[in-house]
C-alpha cells in the first residue's frame, strides 16, 4: 500500500509532501486550503499545547474563550490591521435564514475583540495587567495551501495582555518569546534565530515583532512564533482606557503572541529523513514503541513479557506502546513506526527472554542491541535523552553549514538560487534595501542583536546599524 | 460595586443571569448570542474536558482536528439532517475577497464533513472500528440566547465512530452515555435521567438517540448530553464502503456523542444559593482558597504559614491559592470566594498561627472551625469528599420532590404552570399524543426502561409501552 518516500535531498518539497500523508499526520479536506489533522499529527499538537499551556499558566496568564466572529467594523477600528487581514478575511452575510445587517468577520486573529472586551473589564490600575490567552481556530484564506505550513484555517494560542506601563509590555513580549525559545529548542530540537521583524515585516498592527526564525533543510527560513508590541492606536480605537496610579485617564500597553500548529510542519522538515519522521524524544506522543515477535507456541509468554517491561516503563514516566496487531508482520510493524519516527523501538521475541533481555533499536542512528531487562530503563531513559540532545546539535550543525555571511547585495542574488540556506549580512534599517529583496523572492527574516559585522550596509552602502538573516521563506 | 443577587427562589431566571455575570464566568460579547467565556467559566470548562478527554482515550477513541467550513451541499446530503439544521446555520459567501462559487456552512455539528473523511480512511473491515473525538466550536444561530444553556457559538466534544455492525455500534452509543453519566453525577453531581428521546426529539439525523436529562430548582429539564445511532442513510450519502469479513461491501453502522459547555450551565443551577455559586469539589478548578488576615508586624509570618500549608495540600492534590490580594479586606476576600462557590475557606491569623491551627470554613453548610495542622490534610480531603456527597444527595432530594407520578394529560396541563418540577406517566409511543404537550411547551425529556406505572397512555388511553419523563425544558 505504502509508496517509497521521494528522496528527501532531490524533492525535499514532494518528501515533505509525502510524509505528511504517509505518516498520517495530515489529510486534505473538501474545503479549499483546509486540513484535516489526523491522530498522529493531534497527538503532536496536544504535547505541544501541554507544554505551552503549563508555561502560559506558570507566567500568570489565564486562559478564556473569545468569538470566533467579530463584527466587519471591528477591523475596520485600526488602518494597519486591516490592510493587513482584508485579502484574507473569509466573511459570513448569511445567518439563522436571513442576511446579516454587518457582516461577521471569522477571526483571522483576536486583537480586536479581545480589546473590546478589555476596554469593558477594564476602569482602574488595579485592573492591571490583563494577561490573557485563547486557545483558538483561526481563518486566512491561503491562496497556496501547504499541510501545516500555510493553511487556510489553522489552529493556534494566541495570548493578549494589556499593561500599565510600555517596560512592562515589553518585558512582556521578551518574556513570552523566551518561553518559546525553550518550547522550539529545547523540546522540538529546533535552533531558531531570535530577534525583531523589520518594519515591512512586523504584524499588521504591532509596534514592534520579536519572532524566532528556523532553517529548514531546502535553506528557507520558517517563521515559528511572534510576540508583539501592539500599536496603541488599538487602545484608543477601542477606548480602552484605566484610571492610573495619578487619578489621570490613561490607555494601556499591549502585546500578543502566538504559536500555531505550523510547528509540526517544523518538526517534520528540521528532523525527518529518507525513512520518514524522526520524532524528538520530549515532545514524542510515544517515545518506545514495543513490538511482541512471537508464535502460537510462546504468545501468551510473550505479551506477558512485553506487558511487563511496558509496566516498568509507564511507571517511569516513559510514553510507550505496544503494537498487538496481529494482522501484520513484525517488519510491516518496523516499517510503521520508523516511518512515524518513534525515538526506540523493542523487539521482544524467544531468544531475548532467555537471556531476561530486550532488544532496543534507536530511530535516529539505527544503532541495534540487545540490553538486560534489569537495567532496561535507566537506559531508555538515558537513551532518550542522549537522542533528544543528538538532533539538536545535528539541527544546528547542519543549520550552520547553511550559513553564508556575505557583504553585498550582488552576492545573495547570484547565490539565492543554489545556496539552500540563508544570508547574514549587515543593513542601515532603511526600508528601500530591503524592498530589492522581495524580487528575488527573499527577505529579511530577523534582526539580530549582535554588532554589525560589516560597517556598511548590503545595498545602499550607508552605515550599517544591524546584522540580519535574509532568506527566502515558507 | 457588586450588588446583591436577585433572590433564587422568587427570580430564578435573573438570579442565575446576575451570578454568571457577578462570579465572572462569562460575559456577552458584541455578536448576537455569542458568549466570552471568562478565566474561571473557562477553568470549568478545562476541568470537565480533562475528565472527559481521559475518558475517551481510556475507551480507545483518538483525537483529531476537523474543518470549520463544511461545503453546503455536504449537509443536504441527509433530508432529515438539514431540515433540522438549516435555520441555525451561518453561511460564509465570501472569502479572500471573493464571492465563493459555493457557500460554505459554519459546522452547526461535524458529522458530514467526518463522514466524508471516514469514506477515504476506510477499505477494509480491519480499519473499523474507526474511533474518533474532536474538540472543537460550533454554531447554531440562536434567537433566544442565555449564558452557556443556548448560544450561537458554543464548545464542546463531539465523538463520531464507525463499526462493523449494528451491535457494536449500539454498544458504543451505551458505553459512552455511560461514562457521561459519570461525569454528570460524580463529578458535577448531577442526578439524570439516562434513557431514549421519543422520535421527535431525536437528533436531526439520528436511529436512535441517548440522553441525559437533569431537573432544574425551577422545575425545567436540561438535556446535559447525547449518544447517538446515526441514520445508515448517512454511510450511503457519503459511500462509505468497506469489504467486510465475507469479501461482500458493506455500509458501517455509525454514531455520534458530545457534551458541551451547556454542563456549566447545569452546574451554576443544580447547586448554586443566594450566596452564589456552590461548585462540587471534584470539579472545582480551586478546592480550597487560603485566606491570609495579617497586619504590618506579622505579615512575613503569616505568609510563610500560609504558604506551608498550601505545599503540604498541593503535595496531596489539593488544588489550593492562596488569596495575596493586599488591596482587599478578609471580608471582601470571603465574599468574592464565596460568590465563586470555592468548596473550602481557610484562614489564616495571629491567634491561628499560636494554636498551630488554621480556621477551615465549609461554602455548603458554612461550618466553621479550628483545626490543628498536623491533621488539617487528611481533615481537608475527608470534608472535600462529605462535600461532594452532599451535594449530589441533596440535588437528588431536591429532584424527588419535584417528581409528580401523574395519570392524565388534564393533569399535567393543569399542573404546569406552578408545579416547578417534571411529570413521571405512561404512554403509547405514538407520536400523536406527544405533540399536544408542545401546545404547553411541554415535551417528553426520555423514555425511561423502567415498565409503565399505568397501564394506559397519559394522552389517548391506550395501551401504554413505557414510562417516561415530561417536562418544560431549557
Amino acid at each position: 500500500m505504502k509508496h517509497k518516500l521521494p528522496d528527501i535531498n532531490q524533492e525535499f518539497s514532494e518528501w515533505y509532501h509525502e510524509i505528511v500523508a504517509q505518516a498520517e499526520l495530515a489529510d486534505h479536506a473538501p474545503v479549499r486550503g483546509c486540513m484535516v489533522v489526523r491522530p498522529y499529527g493531534c497527538a503532536l499538537w496536544e504535547r505541544i499545547q501541554a507544554i505551552v499551556d503549563q508555561k502560559i499558566k506558570a507566567t500568570g496568564h489565564h486562559n478564556a474563550l473569545f468569538p470566533l466572529f467579530i463584527p466587519e467594523s471591528f477591523l475596520k477600528k485600526e488602518a494597519d490591521h486591516v490592510a493587513g487581514f482584508s485579502p484574507e478575511l473569509a466573511v459570513v452575510t448569511h445567518a439563522g435564514g436571513k442576511e446579516l445587517e454587518e457582516p461577521l468577520v471569522v477571526r483571522p486573529t483576536s486583537e480586536t475583540i479581545i480589546h473590546y472586551m478589555f476596554a469593558r473589564w477594564l476602569t482602574s490600575w488595579r485592573d492591571l495587567p490583563l494577561k490573557i490567552n485563547q486557545w483558538a481556530n483561526v481563518v486566512r484564506w491561503e491562496m497556496r495551501p501547504r499541510a501545516f505550513l500555510r493553511t487556510t484555517e489553522f489552529w493556534w494560542q494566541e495570548g493578549h495582555t494589556a499593561h500599565e506601563t510600555a517596560e512592562e509590555a515589553d518585558e512582556e513580549t521578551h518574556l513570552m518569546i523566551n518561553e518559546y525559545r525553550d518550547l522550539i529548542e529545547n523540546y522540538l530540537a529546533i535552533p531558531v534565530f531570535c530577534g525583531k521583524k523589520s518594519e515591512n515585516e512586523k504584524f499588521a498592527g504591532a509596534l514592534m515583532t520579536l519572532t524566532l526564525e528556523a532553517i529548514m533543510p531546502d535553506g528557507k527560513a520558517l517563521q515559528m512564533c511572534t510576540s508583539h508590541r501592539i500599536s496603541q492606536t488599538f487602545a484608543h480605537a477601542f477606548d480602552m482606557k484605566f484610571q492610573d496610579r495619578q487619578g489621570a485617564l490613561s490607555y494601556p500597553h499591549l502585546t500578543s503572541w502566538a504559536v500555531t500548529t505550523r510547528a509540526i510542519g517544523a518538526l517534520v522538515m528540521a528532523h525527518g529523513d529518507q525513512k520518514g519522521l524522526v520524532i524528538p524524544p520530549r515532545i514524542a506522543p510515544i517515545q518506545v514503541v514495543i513490538i511482541p515477535i512471537s508464535n502460537d507456541a510462546n504468545r501468551t509468554v510473550v505479551m506477558e513479557y512485553s506487558l511487563a517491561l511496558k509496566k516498568q516503563l509507564d511507571e517511569a514516566g516513559v510514553r510507550t506502546q505496544i503494537d498487538y496487531d496481529e494482522q501484520k508482520t513484525p517488519g510491516a510493524k518496523f516499517y510503521h513506526w520508523e516511518l512515524r519516527g518513534i525515538p526506540l523501538r523493542i523487539e521482544i521475541g524467544q531468544r531475548d527472554i532467555e537471556k531476561n533481555a530486550a532488544t532496543v533499536v534507536e530511530r535516529v542512528e539505527g544503532k541495534k542491541q540487545s540490553v538486560g531487562i534489569d537495567g532496561i530503563v535507566d537506559m531508555v531513559q538515558k537513551t532518550l535523552e542522549a537522542t533528544q540532545e543528538i538532533l539538536f546539535r545535528r539541527a544546528q550543525e547542519r543549520r550552520a553549514g547553511q550559513e553564508m555571511v556575505v557583504e553585498m547585495l550582488n552576492t545573495i542574488i547570484s547565490r539565492i538560487e543554489n545556496h539552500r540556506g540563508y544570508f547574514k549580512t549587515s543593513w542601515c534599517k532603511e526600508c528601500n534595501c530591503e524592498t530589492v529583496l522581495k524580487e528575488h523572492k527573499a527577505s529579511i527574516r530577523c534582526l539580530l542583536d549582535t554588532p554589525p559585522t560589516y560597517a556598511s550596509c548590503f545595498s545602499c552602502g550607508k552605515d550599517s546599524i544591524t546584522d540580519i538573516i535574509v532568506a527566502r521563506s515558507y
